[in-house]
């Protein structure tokens, strides 16, 4: 379809303000030189990168339903978490799904990785789908406050063309459910 | 499967600073009352929010390379751009359908809405899919640089399995168009 020359699409970097070194993310205010030499500017925010979780158990799948300041709303998405530094997505992962719906998998499989927002953002989420899962009590950081919420495999779908999932992480493991469970 | 109070999971800002007020993005830092009255810190990107679409054409689906500095990659992505104020989502998508691709809807019809990283951010994206497309010549802005790849339909599935479409809307637009093409 394509070669894999993309030499003439590329951006450089020519210079860089640090506008805020946050816990979360860090701001850069740049300045690019584009491919035909003209200058732009760029507001670019880097964050640590995340894990997501596809948890199906006895015939349901697992959500959280949690309030998020920034789009000011009650979303239900699935179990996720940052990726604090020093640990491996994997990681991440056991522990989120453990911490968020009590949920022990036998094994954790990759499904997609992929960037939230690339246009301005580098943050990068790794979804698995935990497998052979067992189930014990939710283990909530004393600053967590979420719901779990079990929806069975068939109401996924109607669920999906209601708008019922509004957040993209969610969008890709429903969908990807839908298609590997045949629903 | 829940009742629909949802206030006990309710966080309040408590107060705010605004750190960066940028073109494209707005960064506050807030302090908030979470529900057992304990505070927190909380990093938050406001965005205007963006567009994206669903392009098939003659058994091939649409997309674009191009560089995005902020990961430092060069991307599969489909048609995307953000929406400026004052426009409606469904006239940015009659823009950058147009400018990106060089497509021309007969009629765009929205598939779904989501946040695309609502743990910091609020960038709403509304993804359309453009119906009875006619094709004209890309009319890019001059500061944009990317290249069209159209990709076969009966293509699609497999450059999904090795992990081709690496960024969030276009994820969910490929599934989307597998699962309603029965691909």
């Amino acid at each position: 379809m394509e070669n894999n020359d993309y030499s003439h699409l590329k951006e450089e970097i020519i210079s860089n303000k640090r506008i805020f070194d946050g816990h979360v993310i860090k701001v850069d205010h740049s300045r690019v030189k584009l491919p035909d030499g003209q200058t732009a500017d760029r507001e670019i925010v880097y964050h640590k990168g995340a894990v997501s979780l596809i948890a199906v158990h006895d015939g349901e799948m697992y959500f959280v339903r949690q309030y998020r300041v920034a789009p000011d709303d009650f979303l239900l998405e699935i179990p996720a978490g940052k990726i604090e530094v020093g640990e491996a997505p994997h990681e991440t992962a056991v522990k989120e799904l453990r911490e968020e719906i009590g949920g022990i998998a036998g094994t954790l499989e990759e499904i997609q990785e992929f960037y939230v927002s690339p246009g301005f953002s580098n943050e990068y989420v790794y979804l698995y789908e935990a497998k052979d899962m067992t189930m014990e009590t939710q283990a909530l950081d004393d600053d967590e406050f979420l719901d779990i919420v079990k929806v069975r495999l068939e109401d996924l779908k109607k669920l999906l063309q209601e708008g019922a999932f509004r957040d993209s992480k969610t969008l890709i493991a429903v969908q990807h459910v839908i298609a590997s469970y045949n629903l």
